[in-house]
């Protein structure tokens, strides 16, 4: 398969449109840093605005304030401009916003060179507005298709420099796990409680660590963390209470997944300070191995679904409930093992059982790896997650290379 | 007028409902934190969703994930639930996104005790996804108005806690500016250059110190920040280059906009260590009597647009160009005087001169005044933001009272 990059991104979308008889991609965007829209801009800052990408013929970008004239130049993209779009007249009529969005889709859809015809929608923004314009449009013979999908199938090859992006990303969210690590490696125990700095040490004061080690990364944290210590990581989706003091022998599942000026980094690591319960020190061994097999088998062309099978069989082995086993479990392995990671957090590949090309691993996909075993009633999960990136040739690169021990000195 | 409050806020939407003709609002929601679902659903935390509220009846929230089942009890709504929709079915036959928003919508909308006929619609999501769910109720008669503005104005009004929400957003926001002074006033001048901690003191260390400080207090920055000295101060969108040093007499504007859970905060002040030079002592001067002066007109039942006439009367008698004297000035007061602030950076009132109610000051409004001056051939921009709140009885109250001088040792 060709390195994905900006022209086999076109020739892709012209491919797909052709599938849907489509003559062209809309994207509606309430600023250039909408998902749909990235692929085509980059990093760039613009509010509203939008593209049209002719099949066959190259993106055309219209935009709403001439202030980000020389932000809407840096794409290098034929443009649509303010003036272009008669901008006086409507900011001196204050024209609805759906009427807005509507008369702009028109002027950048016929300076495209296009007819009315059947269009591939994608991009995001207000409900009501969207779907207003879109049925003032359709009176003049513009017909829609669903093409969300359609741009999120294209994002999910990664070209070079998105790959550098999310590395970034990953390497930032690496040094907050270390930090984490040094404060829990630091900590001495008093009455059976972790104690730092003279008093006990709380999740809210890893939080705070996490969030200044990010911070000074340049990364936010738009979808939270995760720090869930003993029961509360017994169960994935607690993001774990601050004022939680951590034992000794307790695991404490630390999720990060931040994000740099565009895209995601995910990853997961387990500590325990002190000596962990058999069942602990036994569900990591398992967990551990079942990680290595998935970097074993997710191998180009490969689907994420039989990875998953594959983990599952060997976690059963291994004597603990799974999806497939036991469905609907809440103890053992009880999640997915995987998803596709850039603009968005979640996206493809996926590793869902019912998928179709969106399910099948690919050269240029980045995605995580993240076996669990979970039993909050013994109070306990423990769960390991690596980013990784399946380069061309078809080795994986962990963009997340950290130590995988419960032991923090090991960080 | 009556405290906005839940139910002042849904006797409100039914006269609105009534005015359009609708039987009820739909919002289709990404996740809980869509700005149209929040006033109804407070701070919970949910992924995909919808509401339905008739007009003259309870709101009811239909959610798609068996595991958020306590969150969205929490609300305290009347729910549908995964298994009222029959989540298991559409998980195995892997609905098309359309399918599934149309299907959850069809079913809320009658469990409402809803007829097809004409619905408001807001929140927001995909737009492909967005128009082919509504094109596939329309075929059952379901008819659509966008409902995007209608809860937009809903929100203007803040309750009692909204205004505590944004009140804490705001006091983080405060350290960080005190922050900012903290550093800047412990630095020295070396050949004509600020250092600081034995080196020139740059834009990326006030930043790092801002990201910090934000991020104790829990603050995100999703829309940046602006630290702008000199030159890139005196245009006012630009947000200053991380490499540039500070310079003595030389202006820093500093804007910050970071929102707490849910609600943003905002302020700018302008900073200058060692003498300003004598045009950016005379602007400052001016945009600070012009703030007074905006605290002065800002009453209850006043246009906003009114006070950018009186704000802008003031600064061209003070000798300096307008956008009312000078429309698409560059020079001098060059922006608008303030927007509101809530769940959204940019929300109403507005004031601009085209303007309907979403133009008039009214009591529980919390909104930005934030005169200023630019000169980017001089080499100076100042600007001075509060964020302020109506209260009941007509008096404003600084959510953000800081300093407005520009030597940061009066911090």
């Amino acid at each position: 398969m060709a390195p994905a990059g900006p022209s086999a991104r076109l020739a892709g979308l012209s491919a797909r449109l052709e599938e849907l008889g489509c003559d062209a991609l809309l994207v509606l965007a309430r600023s250039s840093q909408d998902p749909d829209l990235v692929p085509f801009v980059g990093a760039v800052h613009l509010g509203e605005c939008q593209l049209v990408a002719p099949r066959g013929g190259a993106p055309r970008l219209a935009f709403l304030t001439p202030m980000e004239r020389d932000e809407a130049a840096a794409t290098g993209l034929a443009l649509v401009t303010p003036e272009d779009l008669d901008h006086t007249r409507w900011q001196s009529e204050a024209l609805e916003p759906a009427d807005l969005t509507a008369w702009v889709a028109a002027q950048a859809l016929q300076r495209s060179g296009l007819q009315p015809g059947r269009v591939a929608l994608a991009g995001h923004g207000a409900a009501g507005v969207i779907q207003a314009a879109c049925a003032r449009l359709s009176k003049d013979g513009w017909a829609w298709v669903p093409g969300n999908g359609l741009v999120l199938a294209l994002r999910k090859q990664k070209t070079a420099a998105e790959v550098e992006a999310i590395r970034a990303a990953a390497s930032g969210t690496c040094d907050a796990f270390r930090a984490v690590a040094r404060l829990l490696a630091g900590a001495t125990v008093v009455d059976g409680a972790l104690w730092l700095e003279g008093e006990p040490l709380r999740v809210a004061r890893l939080r705070a660590e996490v969030s200044r080690v990010l911070s000074t990364a340049g990364l936010d944290q738009p979808k939270g963390n995760i720090l869930a210590p003993g029961d509360e990581g017994g169960v994935p989706h607690s993001t774990g209470t601050d004022e939680r003091v951590i034992h000794p022998g307790e695991p404490i599942v630390v999720d990060l997944f931040p994000r740099g000026p565009l895209f995601f980094a995910d990853c997961t690591r387990t500590f325990c300070v002190g000596d962990p319960s058999e069942p602990l020190a036994r569900a990591w061994a398992a967990v551990r191995s079942a990680l290595q097999l998935s970097y074993e088998r997710s191998t180009p062309g490969t689907r994420g679904w039989s990875v998953q099978e594959a983990v599952c069989a060997h976690l059963t082995a291994e004597g603990y409930l799974t999806p497939i086993s036991s469905p609907g479990t809440t103890v053992g392995y009880v999640h997915n093992l995987g998803h596709g990671v850039g603009l968005d957090l979640h996206e493809q590949p996926i590793f869902k059982k019912v998928s179709g090309a969106e399910g099948v691993l690919r050269e240029g996909d980045v995605f995580t790896l993240e076996p669990g075993l979970y039993h909050p009633e013994q109070g306990f999960g423990v769960r390991l997650e690596d980013l990784v990136w399946l380069r061309e040739g078809g080795g994986l690169e962990n963009l997340t290379p950290l130590p995988y021990e419960l032991d923090p000195r090991a960080y």
